[in-house]
């Protein structure tokens, strides 16, 4: 990019979401003299009597966590979504301003690893490589029941982040509708493909190639990079070099590079402010609709809220939530910070 | 809304942004272990000498801020967005995947009182008042420049929500372009208008006074309550009874309606957890794009992080990033613990 939005204010297009950034890179002089977050601290005990997640303990349910060795999963004990449901619907009046109706789904808890204090970023690849395959197995389950039109696969990494216990975890939710954010990236996937005969995530990769601004790191089979449109201060993109449309698209070669990227970029995100990151991640998969995807590539976000340091994060209030998202920091400058971090774990 | 709804996991449509939200009303037993809130204290001190909002005192950029007597503006010393801007436009390719260019904006601090301890809560009516005359001249002059579109003003109120200073004040962001919020409440008024040769909020307020489950205030010109399609769990949308698409319009008994209903909404606000309730807020008038907008009603959204105590909040986060935004109580149930505060404090 030239001069101008390297320090004029900018707004920048999101193709994925159809929707603005705003971009002030010449804000970071600003003084924070507001919340400071309390910086998060790395787990000691491999394994905590108190916490539900760690093997042999009991749960809020009253059922017994197994003692298990690798990954385990189970039926979220507070679900957000309930399985058997009278099906209604409410339209009050035939305008459609007040319009609901029932929403059946699966909420799943995901171990990653039987020892409490581990994460992501401190697993070996082949632990990571299990969760994988867990994340596999799920999606090809879930998928398979015929009410599930989507498997939202994801992960909230520390407090900041609404995690209530740091035992290595993501959990999945299954619905029956497809959820707001994969429907819109469905529309722009599918009008892309059908204009342009190659789907808009592929086609965007080759840019960042050719700019070679934005990656951060990749392997053979997948790249991160802080998309042009990121809305978070480090946001990540995390896309397949070749093609892959769910999880059950992915080759051996994939999952075993999707294991090592995994590994890298958390390993790097706590590096950049030397404390454990922060962040939701999740997967964005094809729906599960009974139909082909060609449009739709695989891909996972990173929503890491810091900005500063371990203790300020962005803020997404008053105009980001009224307006548009807001940023100081460009996603080049971001992606030069990772990209140095990444190297001073190397 | 029949028991269905008031018992199962359901989605809502919210037909001003036209996208869904979960609502999971059996999921509030669910324990919280996760992180908690430092609850907000009031501020005793009528006047900070380190308050550069304080009349008399030096702000970062080196002014003085004067010696004012009821509002004070000024331009944000650390402005997001930048006027003298040569335009600019960056597509690295033609397909739209690199898309940006140069936003020019104005970004000014609104100061609604000399005095550091109050908020619009503690504040008179007449206070208020005066702060809505504030808006009203802002809108006007800011609306009046050539290449401004949109007028966004409000309130990051709380640490929690990013303000960085306790003295009453709020913000007003005038930008060159649309905000993406309300360009989709835009597109949603003016089809519903073209449809139904009615605003789509003055049909929504119609059913809103038949159904009455959901309002919490009202007074001749204004009413307060949480909308049918909620996201935060006490969000309340505030609507004039009458005719008014943006500031312009507000006949003087709108004026002092609209002083009156806001300190009814801030002061049962804080009788909820008993602790000074923080929120954005801001209001959405029609774009200043130079066109009549009888489509467009001129409302508040009021959006606090809130949900069980002053120290546990509702963390946007894995699910609601990725997939839709999901909330725990009802919109009925909300609205009838915000009528309660109400009652406790008149
Ligand atoms: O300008 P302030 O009050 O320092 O900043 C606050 O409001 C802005 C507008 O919503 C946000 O961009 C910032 O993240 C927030 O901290
Ligand atoms: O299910 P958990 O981990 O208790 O809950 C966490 O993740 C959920 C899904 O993103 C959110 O709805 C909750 O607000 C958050 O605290």
């Amino acid at each position: 990019m030239n001069g101008n939005f390297l320090q004029a204010s900018h707004r920048r297009w999101n193709p994925l979401r159809r929707e603005w950034v705003l971009v002030s890179p010449h804000r970071t002089a600003r003084p924070w003299q507001g919340q400071t977050e309390t910086p998060s601290v790395s787990v000691v005990l491999s394994y905590d009597p108190t916490c539900y997640l760690c093997p042999g303990n009991v749960r809020a349910g009253g059922q017994r966590t197994p003692d298990y060795q690798a990954t385990f999963t189970f039926t979220n004990d507070y679900a957000a979504l309930q399985t058997d449901l009278a099906q209604d619907i409410y339209d009050f009046d035939n305008a459609g301003l007040l319009h609901a109706e029932t929403e059946r789904g699966i909420c799943r808890v995901l171990c990653f690893d039987p020892r409490h204090d581990l994460t992501l970023a401190t697993m070996s690849v082949s632990g990571i490589r299990r969760v994988v395959d867990l994340w596999i197995g799920q999606a090809a389950e879930l998928s398979a029941i015929p009410w599930i039109q989507y498997v939202q696969i994801f992960e909230n990494r520390g407090a900041m982040m609404g995690a209530s216990n740091p035992h290595p975890h993501g959990q999945v939710w299954a619905t029956e509708h497809i959820p707001n954010e994969p429907a819109t990236e469905f529309a722009t996937q599918l009008a892309y493909f059908t204009e342009h005969a190659e789907p808009l995530l592929a086609a965007y990769l080759g840019l960042e190639f050719q700019t070679n601004q934005r990656i951060v790191t990749s392997n053979d089979q997948w790249v991160a990079l802080v998309p042009f449109w990121a809305v978070w201060p480090f946001e990540i993109l995390l896309l397949p070099t070749g093609y892959a449309s769910n999880f059950a698209d992915l080759t051996e070669a994939q999952r075993d590079g999707l294991a090592a990227i995994l590994q890298s970029v958390t390993a790097l995100y706590n590096r950049v402010f030397d404390t454990p990151f922060p962040y939701s991640m999740g997967f964005h998969p094809a729906p599960c609709d009974g139909q082909r995807h060609p449009e739709w590539t695989l891909h996972a976000h990173f929503y890491p809220p810091l900005l500063r340091s371990a203790t300020v994060r962005k803020f997404m209030v008053g105009f980001e939530l009224l307006g548009s998202p807001q940023r100081d920091i460009t996603p080049e400058s971001a992606a030069a910070t990772l990209r140095a971090a990444l190297q001073e774990i190397e």
